[in-house]
């Protein structure tokens, strides 16, 4: 293996391919984009940390201003919280027992660090397994409600079905119910503006419904927290939403790039890309060294960064560009993953380039500690 | 994390999901199976360890008289000479100065080793950049010239452009030809056998074309080598290929499920399974926690094993289960990945169990060495 700490100072191109490179420059004006969205708005934001896995941009968010980050899984909340990330929300369901030992843990590591865990839930079974692991630890947990919004994946139905499980919560001394999760996934990539406003339209109408039946019960709703990097001003337009999960403006995925435009966000810029090498050329293809082993391609093949060309999949560790002018044997291609999160998830570090793509210098190597961290 | 070591001689059940799971009893199965068919038909076996990423398996297939593995990268062949795997043909181009010159390192260290390093070329500008970076040293390097037998990827045409390639490697007394690289992996794919057979066919052609232009040159072809866990048999059944490189055949895919089988191939099992557990459940459907950020979906969505449920795609954390009757909240599902190779490089680790998935115990646990080895 390439020895990376031999690459920080050098010219990007010394970097062995494939590999994933962060375009320092315009992440660091994404992050600022978003910081300045959410203290504008005065809206807490708690950016999701499953895209890039790394404490050190969890750090550097929650510089910027973020109260902490989100997690879908417990071993990325350890592998976080190890690293002294303090204030983490596990934004998904923990039902096996084992598993809730281990969030338990967790939670008196972030108290210890003057933080603290939450949690979400979407069953009663859930609610009282978290309480039973609970039990006489010291530590109190924070526990959302997770109503199914839209996104037809976990969460129970909008409205009175939460009143059971807020009952259910406030039973246990040791957990503290502090809002509901409402995010719809599939929203965020709605292509116009139009249907975008109309989804999530719906989602603060479920949400809003929710809390009325809460109030109704005697339970006041501390946050409304969901959103994602497609729609989060709509949540907050709405007024209903307290915190903002979103989390791939950070480095932005090609596919979020098809949808139109929102005037009211932000527009951010990609700054993700792998750095490919052409390896084989002939007359009608060139192929370079990143397949499916390099890039994620759940939401699509990325595209190619700054060419007129065209990516194929050549399976796991080919790619096969066509286009009218072929790149040359050992030439350069970036890539725009389609999609982030998975693509990171690949990777055991992020380069990090100060000074553009191509005249640019490696200036930080970013672990991606939580990088298959599944449980 | 759950504390791997923690697990042996525990029951499968103990399992923290979503994790990746050997069936033991299955792999040794299959691995016999082949290791039988290439003793009886006298062809040599070099499994493609681009599968395992694994020494111990690397180790396991040459105790059962495999020669040596193949990788595709030379991170692949570093990380399992690091472990004394002292056979390893990078079945693969490699073209940049950087890389070239870590790959004679590799050679070095298999020499040590009482083996051999091996890698594919596909140019003229391959063969040179890799005598420069070999020139003064101590290891001879054995070369294959791959050409592009109908996968439309990398490798010359068939027939007399092989002749420049062998004559340009011959000039470097570093280098040695050591014979073909013939492999068309969609080929492996067709559904049926008489595809298959019409496939391997036109492959045997080209791969014959190309032996009577060198010999006419007057070159010797050493070996040909290719061949895949979908048709190994057609290639073998030809008697021009040498060397088979099937790897798939110890974990088999869902997706090589789907061809129809070959009765002059073993049938193999599957050995490979993804244990999840149901961590939200309605009306509609169940969720279990495994998506595309625990197993592959490029050959298509994984199948659901011993149940009457259909997988769809959740997420990155989220698997979605339809069927008549749904698992209850907390119970265990298996996946059966669509693809092996880029799932097991998904995951740090795979749990060996022995005597069944259900009522198995944790027996082995075999470290992914090069996970995420890309360049």
């Amino acid at each position: 293996m390439q020895l990376l700490s031999d690459l920080l100072g050098r010219p990007a191109t010394a970097i062995d391919t494939p590999a994933l490179v962060i375009d320092l420059d315009a992440m660091e004006r994404n992050l600022a984009a978003m910081a300045a969205f959410a203290a504008r708005h005065k809206v807490r934001l708690r950016p999701h940390a499953k895209m890039h896995k790394s404490a050190t941009l969890a750090r550097l968010q929650m510089a910027h201003g973020a109260v902490g980050v989100c997690v879908q899984k417990t071993s990325e909340a350890e592998a976080l919280a190890a690293l002294g990330v303090n204030n983490i929300y596990i934004s998904n369901e923990v039902v096996s027992p084992s598993k809730l030992k281990r969030v338990i843990a967790v939670a008196g590591e972030l108290e210890a660090l003057g933080g603290q865990l939450a949690i979400a839930v979407d069953s009663l079974e859930g609610v009282r397994a978290l309480a039973q692991a609970q039990q006489g630890k010291h530590s109190g947990i924070h526990v959302f409600i997770e109503i199914d919004v839209g996104q037809g994946r976990c969460g129970i139905a909008p409205g009175a079905a939460a009143v059971a499980l807020a009952d259910e919560i406030k039973r246990h001394p040791g957990l503290k119910f502090a809002g509901l999760q409402a995010y719809h996934g599939r929203a965020q990539h709605f292509r116009s503006v139009a249907e975008r406003q109309q989804g999530i339209a719906q989602v603060v109408g479920h949400v809003q419904a929710t809390q009325v039946a809460l109030q109704a019960a005697g339970h006041t709703v501390p946050l409304v927290t969901g959103a994602g990097s497609g729609t989060f001003a709509l949540e907050t337009a709405s007024g209903v939403y307290g915190e903002l999960q979103a989390g791939s403006y950070l480095f932005m995925d090609r596919d979020y790039a098809t949808n139109e435009q929102d005037p009211s966000q932000p527009k951010f810029e990609h700054a993700l890309f792998v750095k490919s090498q052409v390896m084989s050329v002939c007359a009608s293809h060139a192929v370079i060294d990143a397949g499916h082993k390099s890039h994620a391609i759940d939401s699509g093949l990325p595209a190619v960064h700054g060419l007129d060309l065209t990516y194929s999949n050549g399976g796991d560790e080919h790619g096969i560009l066509h286009g009218a002018v072929l790149p040359a044997l050992g030439e350069t291609v970036w890539l725009i993953p389609g999609h982030c999160d998975p693509t990171v998830n690949l990777h055991d570090h992020l380069l990090g380039v100060r000074g553009g793509l191509q005249h640019g210098v490696v200036e930080q190597i970013i672990a991606v500690d939580a990088r298959g961290a599944l449980t």
